[in-house]
Formats: structure tokens, sequence, C-alpha cells
């Protein structure tokens, strides 16, 4: 059995964090020896008693520090010499969450960076994040999107700044607005903004999940 | 580090063979204690020194007797109980043959199943075969589909032929024609089918890779 089991498996969860029309990724210091000054995803190994997705969101709430919702699995990634403790072959898992509608206390190591001005990542963490994104960008540009990806309650706007944050590209409003309309996403929840200095836009509430 | 490396982790391989208007599975019997009578996908143990898309590559060559093409990831099933030998993490592959354009041989006790009339299945390989069943009908209803999933050659008969076979229902026919048009997939090969009692066919090819 000890040649059987000669691999270890972790966890490691790519928290994408939309803010306005920035896309963000929830980093933490790498203490590994000969790694100082990188950064890497929060992760841990999988205990031999534990699901998979147990383990992402144990991940998250005790290393992360809150329970980030609707973790997916992205894939698992398994060269050889990613990691230099051992053989750990990572199954790496994804979610988007809202830095406007929520408040997320870190605990004092972890830090949200811009995707795009990200600091230098430790082993193949950095293919992990790309690989994250690509998905992210594919799920939000399905007919209909994975609506666990949009926000609870948002204005057309806000719901805008989302998709190009994510897309990374500006979108035209009139043919934003139409696509949107036609996916049939949009509950009216007879709403409008409020303490804005502009006219106050209608919230939209997402269909149910 | 004996802590530290406490679970396996092995490929299964998801072979999907289209044969006209049918979609099938390759699988082996199940030699496990208490499972007699089972049957299983193609899969093994990762070895310490050997990448993921290798060993699946190693199992489809050595295993299911051919190098079969274009093995793609699914995902990671890893649910505690999953196996009876011992925590098994593995790691699914999957791929789709057109067993009408190839011969492929089968070791002695490989067979092909209709995905419709599967025998029992062993440990959690039912679930699997699911999860790239639902895979296989995404990546063939992205705009443009995964090109490596069509055949090198075909008519329109052909292709919507291995379009209903994955989607498991009928298409309208000068619908499909159209939406496939649409989608720029197609070289005009300037052939025609050979051998047919009916009126020859063009013959198409795919879109460079």
């Amino acid at each position: 059995m000890d040649s059987f089991c000669s691999l270890a498996v972790s966890v490691d969860c790519v928290i994408f964090g939309s803010d306005q029309d920035q896309l963000k990724v929830l980093l933490m210091p790498c203490h590994e020896p000969g790694h100082q000054g990188q950064w890497i995803l929060p992760g841990d190994t999988v205990q031999v008693q534990e699901e998979l997705d147990a383990a992402a969101h144990r991940v998250s709430q005790t290393i992360a520090g809150t329970d980030f919702p609707h973790l997916s699995q992205l894939q698992a990634f398994g060269s050889v010499q990613r990691h230099p403790a051992a053989r750990v072959i990572s199954v790496a898992y994804y979610t988007l969450v809202h830095l406007r509608e929520n408040n997320f206390p870190l605990p004092g190591e972890l830090r949200w960076f811009l995707l795009k001005d990200l600091p230098a990542l430790a082993f193949d963490h950095g293919t992990i994040v790309t690989a994250a994104r690509d998905r992210l960008q594919q799920k939000l540009q399905e007919q209909p999107p994975d609506l666990r990806l949009l926000p609870r309650r948002f204005s057309f706007r806000e719901l805008q700044d989302l998709y190009e944050a994510v897309l990374d590209h500006k979108l035209d409003r009139r043919n934003f607005r139409k696509k949107v309309l036609a996916m049939n996403l949009l509950v009216d929840l007879h709403e409008a903004e409020s303490n804005v200095s502009h006219r106050p836009a209608k919230i939209y509430g997402r269909q149910p999940d």
C-alpha cells in the first residue's frame, strides 16, 4: 500500500473578486524555502477522510478567512515537478465574489491583487490562475451564463462593469443591454439606486439559482 | 512524509465511440473482489514520476489497446468512499472516436457498449460516464465546437448522425445544415461519397486544428 499511496493531493482556491471594472485575486505569501517573496493561492493538502469539495471549503474558511460561496472545481494540475516538497497533484477550485456587495474580513497575510498586476507566483500557480480566468470568461459568456457568478442585485451599469472586468474589454452599452435582456436573466426588483449623484438606475435581481 | 502522501491517484478514461447515430463507451470487466459481473472504465494508478496526461495515454495504449487521440481531462472525482481498496482520487479523461472512420483492435476483455444500454458499473464509474457525456454534449454545442470531436472527413448526413448520437435527439436537417454552415467549420474537399446506393453526397473536412 506504501507504493500505491505515494502521492499527495492538495486543493488550491482561485478566489476572484470583482471590484467595479477590475478583477482581483486573493493571494497569500509563500513560506516554502527558496520561494520567499513569492505568493501562492490559498490551499492545503486533502485529508484521507475528507471529500475534495469539503477540503476546498475548509481552505476557504480557515485559510482565506471566509467560506467563499460557490467554489467550483476547475481541474487537476499534476505536473511531476510542480511542487518542490513531493509529488503533489493539486485539484484547483475557483469562484467569483463581488467586493462591492460583500465585506470579506481577511486574515493578516491575505491580500487582494489586481489580476493585471500580479506579484511573482510560486510553483505553477500562475498557470492555475490563467486557467481559472479562462474558465470564468467561458462561464460568463455561455448562454445563459452560470448565474452563481452574477451578483444578487445590480444595475445594468454594475452588470456591465462585472462583464468588462472578467472579459477584460469594454462592451458596447446598447448591445450589452440587448444581449442580457435576450438571455432572460433579470428580475425587475422595482427598486432604484440610492445615494448616487446621477439619476438613480433601476435595480435588477438574478433569476433564482 | 508518510501521512502527507496517504492517497492514491488514478486516471480513468471515458472513450466514447460514435457509430452512425449511436454512442458507445469502452469498458472492461471489473476483477475487484465483490464486484464480479460489473464493468469499469479503463484506468490505472498514476506513477510518482508520471505526468497525468501521460498516465491517461499509457492507460489508453496498454489497457484499451490503442492510444486513442485527443484525451482531454474531465475533472477529478474524489469521494472518500468511491473505491474499496484505498482513498483513491481519480482524474477522469474523455475522448470521442469515430468507429466508422477507424478500426480499433480491442484486447480480449474490452468491449464497446451502447451508452443507452450500459451494464452494471462498479464504484462511481456511472457518475464519471454521465459527467463525461454532459461535457461532450457541451463541447459539441459550443460555437464553434471543439474540432477535435469532429471526424476528419464527413458528409452532412454523417455529421448530423454524430451530433444526434451525442445529443441523443433528432435534429431538423435544414436547421442543422444552416447552423453548421454559419459556424464556418467546413472545408469542401471537392469529393463525393463512393460505393453508396443513394446519390453520392459531398464530402467535407474540418478546418485544421
